[in-house]
């Protein structure tokens, strides 16, 4: 009997296919079989970050989810796709998981993995994540020394988003979306909005970066962030 | 007379050189000059994860910088070095400043970053964080969904830890180092040392990883981690 695969949590980084590791890039020339999270129609990211480096021939699993906003994709669906990796597994095969961003920070691998942890080898290897990413294409440092870094989803309520945001010196509001005007209008309340950026698909093709005041728009895409830094004046 | 030299903050990662990038690799195998940080005596983490990736026959600048607990580089330290990367640029050639972990997640790059910023080019290249590399190394996810994720670190005090900590759903507390006695008592105050990892040199060949309960040293080094996650009891 074959030995059991190895499952690997590969993050791929945040967009830019030059931003995957060497390890990653290694582990996608050998590994027979990858398995990528996709919208329920429509192409996958975490696929279209690899494409340059795959070199054919591997057997591709396509997890398709329901994108509902604020809800949870389907146990069901999760377990399907688990019961197809583990037949590769069974079989000895290798199966890498390809994640957006870092699979352990907030990254759609956890779902593969909490159906997998007492089962065997699982291996994780870190990724490049939007944080710092985005940061990269503001052009400014997030956060440094003794600050403390809040990273908070824009779905929080309008309350206690002012108050997170008030008791940390730097922010990364992650899945604006439909929030960006809420968010916006509690940066402006708490007199940071001058000091915060807007960015959405960092380093991808489609990048786009604004300070906040010089975005008006209530919706932003999915994958987009406003990152707020320390008041001014700061002494380097 | 040549152009002006680029300015490259080079996220090198956490440790293991094969996690830096395929963009981070491919400026280092033609930029004429590094510069990197180190101890004021002995050797520089972000030059030994490059090492086995040089090409050879760069020039090198070690910014050396007395490392004081809780102090701050001298001022005059980084601009000595500034003055000499900025003879590099004039003279057209690119200088690549190598960086633990990512450059704009409190990185060292900033020191340099901050005597540059409004001169020419200067491009911030993302690495792997600590963040993702510990709670990779901890073999659990750090957070997840609609979490808030805190970054602290361990030198706050202890009130302000415990309040801190006691509010967010994950919570990652860096520079640990003699720290680490204050932050286990309040993770025991607050009933969540049980969901708690102690990470130290992830990825690198000295890693450790332990149950937060079963480390129990009242001094870490400064490249370790206590990392936080929700309590036990989650649905995923």
């Amino acid at each position: 009997m074959a030995d059991i695969g190895t499952l690997y949590g590969l993050g791929v980084g945040p967009g830019d296919p030059d931003l995957i590791t060497l390890k990653a890039h290694g582990l996608l020339q050998r590994v027979p079989v990858i398995a990528y999270p996709a919208p329920e129609t429509g192409d996958s990211l975490a696929r279209a970050i690899t494409a340059p480096h795959l070199p054919g021939h591997q057997e591709e699993i396509i997890i398709r989810t329901p994108m509902i906003a604020g809800a949870f994709p389907a146990n069901d669906v999760y377990d399907h796709y688990a019961r197809e990796i583990r037949v590769h597994l069974n079989a000895g095969r290798d199966v890498a998981v390809l994640c957006e961003g870092d699979p352990f920070l907030y990254g759609s691998f956890m779902y593969v993995f909490s159906r997998f942890v007492d089962a065997g080898r699982v291996v994780v290897v870190p990724g490049v994540s939007s944080l710092g990413a985005c940061a990269a294409a503001a052009g400014s440092p997030l956060v440094s020394r003794n600050q403390v870094l809040t990273v908070l989803p824009a779905t929080l309520d309008e309350d206690e988003l002012e108050q997170r945001i008030d008791s940390s010196a730097a922010v990364a509001v992650m899945k604006v979306g439909r929030h960006a005007g809420k968010v916006r209008r509690v940066l402006e309340r708490l007199q940071r909005a001058d000091n915060a950026w807007y960015v959405e698909h960092a380093t991808m093709g489609t990048e786009k970066v604004l300070p906040l005041n010089e975005f008006s728009d209530a919706k932003a895409p999915y994958f987009s962030m406003i990152l707020v830094r320390e008041h001014e004046g700061e002494v380097l």
